[in-house]
């Protein structure tokens, strides 16, 4: 059954279209207009209770009616009516269908029903379902245009080898409108709805090994399924297809929409960003970026280690040029000059590479030949990883001065080579885009997918992904068991020995001065409680810190009564920084590693990864926190024991993996980062855990 | 003569073309073939020595020969050449010339003595330059195609109210084709060149009483004559004629390129942003955002007062809309929901405004008179500053469904509307702009323009601009005299009591503990000179320090005698603040508040503002402060005396009026602030002075 459906999503013998309408202007009636005037060679069957007839074509009342059982239905009825289709489907042995509607999880009371009946079907097994609200499937190489979406109306839509998910149904008809214009065209686009069965990682993953599907282009509102997802993209990496995708909600207000639009939890955007690029998927920040990165990932293989990028750059116009560099550098990339050995190069071929940083062949240079000749000098120069060929007004009406030239530079060995466009020259980018050479048409895009491309890592393969719901129960260690935990798993915790209180002051075995803490699970904020006394010199200063704790705590907590007491060696680093662990619902065990104090949250200096991660990571997660500066010699402080540091986050990470009781979330806040050689230091912790 | 020169610019009534080839396809030949094909009605004369016909027409040998006096020359020469007409233009009486070379300020030697040449030209008066390195002027009312940009080959260039200077001559062509394909069109374009002579203020200037120019938008390579550039922005800001500006150098990479291509030196970027908000000028930051942005502000006047902005969304198609949100929202925007009342005026006409922020007609509700009754509910509600409609696929092929109603909605009263075409929608794009609605083909460029529309605020009338040179000769104040200055404009600096040394401890007038710091304006760095000792006591441990003060300064500078001690009351405050003063070469005046410490570094944590601000100025500069959230009780410490903090923002941004002495520059490092009522204090200070 399961293989059954992968064929009947997007190569259906038959397809069966549920509530289609006669008036074709109708959202229920275009389908059927869309998929004669595409010529689909397969069945298209009609089934319209009211009528005998549709559109011209004969009309079945019911899928039951039908004389042949069709492999794909499209549901275009509302939710109740689609519900009871869905279940005819499932009686007669329907593989797929996709469900047009809403009103389901997004629409109140009435919604949370159909929602209930959905789930009870679905969990029948037999069949799978696209949607609901999914504006539908299609696929351009058979004319399969199942849906509703007013885009498909246009003859000579593009054919190419990108599949495109998509959570929103609307965006497939822009992606594909605004792909024709630049000369890109598409393999199949698929509506993935609210993915209440089919996720947008098992509808892709259906389309691996189809030759027409060469890469993939997601849209995504919010994270859903990352298991399924991710388990698409590393076969996608495996086999050499690349992925990219454009993300919804960097601000709180669209994150806010994709939850009220959909009905789901949007994921915090951050988490999807590191999942994403975990995965080896390239995130564009752009709408427009996404549809203009992929020929460069194409050619553009993804990075084993963390790269910044080398681009060089040549051009007939200083200020276009300019105006890309300008967003490739505010994006990390670097733009790199030409080395002492290929300007020598460039001299000898009579070409003038300047002095800059880019090479100006100006107006005079905007000729084939100079075009030519530099880019294949370039293109084999061993500075760069990329070559980028801004070319100006000529780029409009003469496109054989400096466009033609890029395209015939490109078809040689060398550097993978994208070109900007300054002016509007629709013409040149089609002609770029059948040679399949990366052609930007803005400045902002240009920059956007040359990052997402040269930082696109290859897949990480070995992260447990854990996305199993978070454990039912589970309990506050207090800050022994805490630190014991940390201990255990290799970090170095600050001197301490529990007292109980009412018991003899034993020698403490390390030295004054100490600090005193109540402990108690249940007493989380210590400070707010009277709980803790800094600075203690002695042991009769000790005594009465004691004593401080349980009166300031039983006056300040209804009576309740201090039996046990952290005693800590106080330290002092060079600096603090924040480490946290927790599970998030859908992609599993994060690690964060932050700036100390009050400069998370004021100047949001923080760094997610997935966990595990290793100490390559772990280094990269410094260099990219930009407090850890202080660590670094800054202003003639001494430096920090950053390899101690990165030892902790990874030891830190692997909490996930900890024999016994299973850790859901920890956090040490402040650690102290030690002079070099000196370590750091664990100052406060808190661990939450499930199990035994 | 000037006069003169400002009519000649744009509407000359005879142009001669200097160097003229008989090629039409090389540069130098192209101005002629644009002419002739745009059918200017004007002389156009043609001088070159070597040929009597060029390109079919009669040449002249000289400038001198020609039978008629041009008021316009443009030299397409050499450098050299170009300087031996100019100079016979300068005989000849020709009020204005536009020079095409290079080879000046960026072209080593030579060029050195080509601009010394030049400057000594001009120097005698009696004309005016565009350029060098100008690619020409245009104007598309009366046919002067007078430039070499290859973009002006075309026919049917499309004539509107926008006027545009450029720092880049191929940019010119790039709005024009741009521009065209969103059916937007301009009066004329100057490529402004090297801005030797005519700055792009002056240029914009003699355009200001042209009634077919509506509104101006300039390519900015860097910033030069600020100064005439506020002066033309106060006037456009008069006329009602609003000035849009993109400029490049955002990253460093690209501040180099445009130092390395013009032969400037490239202003901080940073400056110039705050230079054009206080011009009233909208800074986009993409370059398809700054064709895209006028409609708007033709229609959105620039705010009397700080706004982030209210924009109401009424979309068919969520994701789309969610596009548009999210980038707004990144950018400062407020996207706001419907009010209550707006609600139930619209379920009142039977349109279901749903319950999220923004309304969703979704596929059913695109159609005229849902769309219609939408818009014109929406854009008399008072929650609003802007209306934005998103529309999704109809608007490719059916723009009567939810193009056309946003149309007839605009033409009635009521808040501005926009619209964001979600597909590839180039017939719509064009419907929207000849009837004057802004129109947004990305969701990047949408929440650019928009943010860059409501942010706009309204020029500040009342700043000195005093971008004299710096002073030739200045002086390093001494702490005890940067003191005196601070106090003397209001600020309220630490108690403090300067020492001889050898002479007898006297009582001091404040007490214990205090800091003794050398006091010797030789000695910047006090620290480093082990001049400084904290936390002193009492009077013995005083006569100590200053001791040792006298002991370490001799040892590590080489015998340097101390004579003076600072010594200086200890305070602690809530936290601290840099403030910053010094006058920029090319604005004047300029104040900085940062986040003290190693935060202003680390973070980039600090606002800019010409100088003098106002108190509604210092408490944006306090809002904007990142670091400044620790004084708004943050965490439950107390709130710091922010309005203490704003006064001294004020009087220390004043420091550039202070009578006496010309202050050049000035730092107060660390500021503190106090507890809420207890006021600012200055725990160090330094000032450079000139004058007297």
């Amino acid at each position: 059954m399961t293989s059954d459906w992968t064929r009947a999503l997007l190569t259906p013998q038959c397809v069966a279209l549920v509530g289609v309408s006669d008036d074709p202007a109708k959202t229920a009636g275009r389908p059927l207009q869309f998929l004669r005037r595409s010529g689909f060679a397969g069945e298209v069957m009609l089934v319209n209770p009211r009528r005998d007839s549709v559109q011209g074509e004969k009309a079945w009342p019911s899928l039951a009616a039908l004389p042949e059982r069709p492999d794909h239905v499209f549901l275009l009825t509302d939710a109740e009516k689609a519900l009871d289709s869905l279940e005819e489907c499932q009686r007669l042995g329907v593989p797929v269908a996709t469900m047009l509607s809403s009103g389901f999880a997004e629409a109140g009371e009435k919604g949370a029903a159909n929602e209930a009946r959905l789930a009870e079907i679905l969990s029948r097994g037999g069949m799978r379902l696209v949607g609901p609200s999914s504006i539908g499937v299609v696929n351009l190489h058979n004319g399969l245009t199942l849906t509703a979406n007013a885009a498909f109306a246009e003859p000579d839509l593009p054919k190419g080898g990108i599949f495109v998910g998509s959570h929103s149904g609307s965006l497939i008809g822009a992606l594909v409108s605004r792909g024709k214009r630049k000369g890109i065209g598409f393999a199949g686009l698929v509506s993935v709805g609210a993915e209440t069965d089919l996720s947008i990682g098992e509808i892709c993953a259906a389309t691996l090994d189809d030759p027409s599907v060469t890469s993939y282009m997601l849209f995504l509102e919010t994270l859903r399924h990352a298991e399924a997802l991710r388990a698409f993209a590393l076969e996608a990496a495996a086999r050499g297809k690349p992925v990219a995708a454009y993300k919804l909600g960097r601000s709180d207000e669209a994150a806010e929409l994709a939850v009220s639009h959909t009905g789901s939890l949007a994921g915090a955007d951050e988490v999807a960003d590191v999942f994403l690029r975990a995965c080896g998927i390239a995130r564009v920040e752009s709408f427009e970026g996404l549809i203009e990165v992929m020929p460069l990932l194409e050619r553009l293989p993804a990075a084993a280690q963390s790269r910044r990028g080398r681009v060089g750059v040549v051009t007939t116009t200083g200020g276009g040029a300019a105006m890309a560099v300008d967003q490739m550098a505010l994006r990390g990339v670097d733009v790199v000059p030409a080395s002492a050995a290929t300007r020598a190069k460039l001299r000898d071929s009579g070409i003038d590479p300047g002095h800059g940083r880019i090479i100006d062949l100006t107006l005079a240079g905007t000729r084939y030949d100079v075009m030519k000749t530099t880019l294949d000098i370039l293109r084999a120069a061993p500075e760069f990883d990329l070559l980028l060929a801004s070319v100006g007004s000529s780029a409009r009406f003469n496109p054989e001065l400096a466009v033609q030239p890029a395209i015939d530079a490109a078809a040689g060995p060398g550097h993978p080579l994208a070109v900007f466009l300054v002016p509007d020259a629709p013409d040149a980018a089609q002609l770029l885009a059948r040679s399949g050479v990366p052609a930007f048409q803005f400045p902002e895009t240009c920059g956007d997918a040359v990052a997402a491309a040269l930082h696109r890592r290859l897949p990480q393969r070995d992260l447990p992904l854990d996305a199993e719901a978070g454990a039912a129960e589970s309990r506050v260690l207090d800050e022994a068991q805490s630190y014991a935990l940390l201990s255990g798993a290799g970090l170095t915790v600050a001197p301490h020995l529990v007292l109980e209180v009412g018991q003899p002051l034993p020698e403490l075995p390390f030295a004054y001065p100490v600090v005193a803490k109540v402990l108690d699970a249940a007493i989380p904020h210590k400070t707010d409680a009277g709980g803790v006394v800094l600075g203690i010199r002695d042991a009769q200063e000790l005594e009465a810190a004691i004593a401080g704790v349980g009166e300031r705590v039983a006056e300040r907590m209804a009576g309740h009564r201090v039996t046990r007491i952290l005693v800590q060696q106080m330290t002092r680093g060079l600096g603090e920084v924040l480490l946290g662990f927790r599970r998030d619902p859908q992609v599993g065990p994060v690690v964060v590693l932050a700036a100390g104090g009050i400069h998370t949250e004021i100047y949001r200096d923080s760094i997610l990864r997935l966990a595990p991660v290793d100490l390559a990571g772990a280094f990269e997660m410094i260099a990219e926190l930009k407090s850890a500066r202080i660590f670094e010699g800054f202003r003639g402080a001494p430096k920090g024991d950053l390899a101690a540091l990165a030892e902790a986050i990874v030891a830190f990470s692997g909490l996930g993996a900890t024999q016994g009781a299973r850790v859901e979330e920890a956090e040490i806040n402040p650690l102290f980062v030690l002079p070099e050689g000196q370590g750091i230091m664990a100052i406060d912790g808190l661990a939450r855990v499930s199990g035994t």
